[in-house]
């Protein structure tokens, strides 16, 4: 049984209306806050170190086939979130999700520089710059982590990454990701101090992404969805790569693209010994 | 100059409030239109074969950096469609798109079936089933036009191919693309009596995407988001491929998960000189 320490049911209660007024950047920015929804984004915020301060609670909605809601609470609570019932009506005006599953979880946002992030003995980041879609910029953190990056780096970012789309898009991995939020004049220095290679991505160039070593240092760079990379990127790249474009289009949606290349890098990685595949997912996970 | 046939500026016109129904399911299929806004749309569908019969043009939305919009018009025109002017106002009302670029055409549906696929001697094909999202099936249509697939095929499918979001996610692709629409009981048959061999993907299985032959006749099977394949796929399948999945997640948003196995084909298929990579994009592309 989950002990709550409080209880909604109005429409008018004004942590209700707090909550949904959340899903709007301006208001969500004021209170530095991230709303973490469903199940898999509060096991992933509560793994990644995200202090969440209250859920919401609305057992009516918890799946057919239940995760450990209960666990989870308990975890939630141990580690000093309060637990809210909200009953039905009040739930459906706060979640974002077309379909809730009954959690949904408020924390801090965190904030983290180039300088947060451990460099490893032979590291793989993802560089994406100006990404403008919150359903792009979730799927490639979702990417980032299948593939695991030692780093996301956002560098001169239009979109929140704590949007509710990014979030969700990110299915919840935007939590338990390494990331960092940076400029791109500090980027480039930076890359390079760290002896790094900058493999910037473009589909006006002449290397083929599979015709190069990526088994070293390597920051996989890609540009917004409309333009592509900025010059500085084009311009100090160790390696400029495209991927071939076999059709009337001349480019693949970015987070497409960026998956592709990640995934191309994990494959000489695997081949070359220097990663280890994991091997199938168990038929029982639920994250 | 562009000549029109008709102009219209009331918001109340019969026609714009037409045009703007038809965003919704049931008044567009009983109309059996499909909306082509957009510049790149529009080109995709003339050289798709769909018979625009009208465009809405609204020049004060043309993009700053224009296409050839004139060009087109006449083309259009040419082939039979009217051509009617629209005052800003009715325009917003009728397009769907953030960034409207002045340009909405209406055409016919298709509906296609697997006995109007092409067959060519090594054929590759990407078979879709109940993918249920919007976005990731106009996604998965843009990256199967990139690798030149000889034809996407959805299975028992959720989502309306010609609902807008598709359309706009596939950036005109669904235009072009050999597209059949059949059920699993009717393709996997049909797949094997063309010899191709069924390549279903699952992350519960052992092999992994990059340890397979996928040179010769090939089709790459990938189910719906939130349950994978059903059954019939995964029995009947002559080869089981999973992705490695290094981090805390199991799974891959479905449209990516569908370019990086689309693209193993392609290199694969390039390195043993069955296909010819085309090079560079121009500088100068905008479509």
């Amino acid at each position: 049984m989950i002990r709550f320490h409080e209880e909604l049911t109005s429409l008018q209660n004004p942590k209700v209306k707090q909550v949904a007024r959340w899903r709007d950047r301006p208001d969500r920015d004021d209170s530095q806050v991230v709303l973490a929804e469903g199940y898999r984004a509060l096991v992933r915020a509560l793994a990644g170190g995200y202090k969440i301060r209250e859920v919401f609670v609305c057992p009516e909605y918890f799946p057919a086939e239940k995760h450990h809601e209960d666990e989870l609470l308990e975890q939630l609570a141990a580690q000093g979130a309060r637990l809210i019932r909200v009953a039905p009506a009040a739930f459906e005006k706060m979640c974002y999700r077309d379909r809730p599953e009954g959690l949904l979880g408020v924390g801090p946002q965190l904030h983290r520089g180039l300088k947060d992030l451990k460099i490893p003995a032979n590291p793989f980041f993802l560089v994406a710059e100006q990404i403008e879609k919150p359903g792009n910029l979730g799927t490639m953190m979702r990417s980032s982590d299948a593939v695991k990056v030692d780093g996301l780096i956002l560098c001169d970012s239009k979109t929140d990454i704590y949007n509710p789309n990014v979030v969700r898009a990110s299915t919840g991995n935007l939590f338990t990701l390494p990331i960092a939020e940076a400029t791109t004049a500090e980027t480039i220095p930076w890359l390079k101090a760290h002896g790094v290679k900058i493999l910037s991505t473009s589909p006006h160039v002449d290397t083929l992404y599979t015709q190069v070593d990526l088994t070293g240092p390597v920051a996989v760079v890609v540009g917004a969805e409309q333009y592509g990379l900025t010059k500085p990127w084009l311009e100090q790249a160790d390696i400029k790569v495209r991927l071939p474009m076999l059709g009337e289009a001349d480019s693949l949606n970015v987070a497409t693209a960026t998956a592709i290349m990640l995934y191309e890098v994990v494959r000489q990685r695997l081949n070359a010994g220097i990663i280890k595949d994991p091997g199938r997912v168990p038929d029982s996970a639920d994250c």
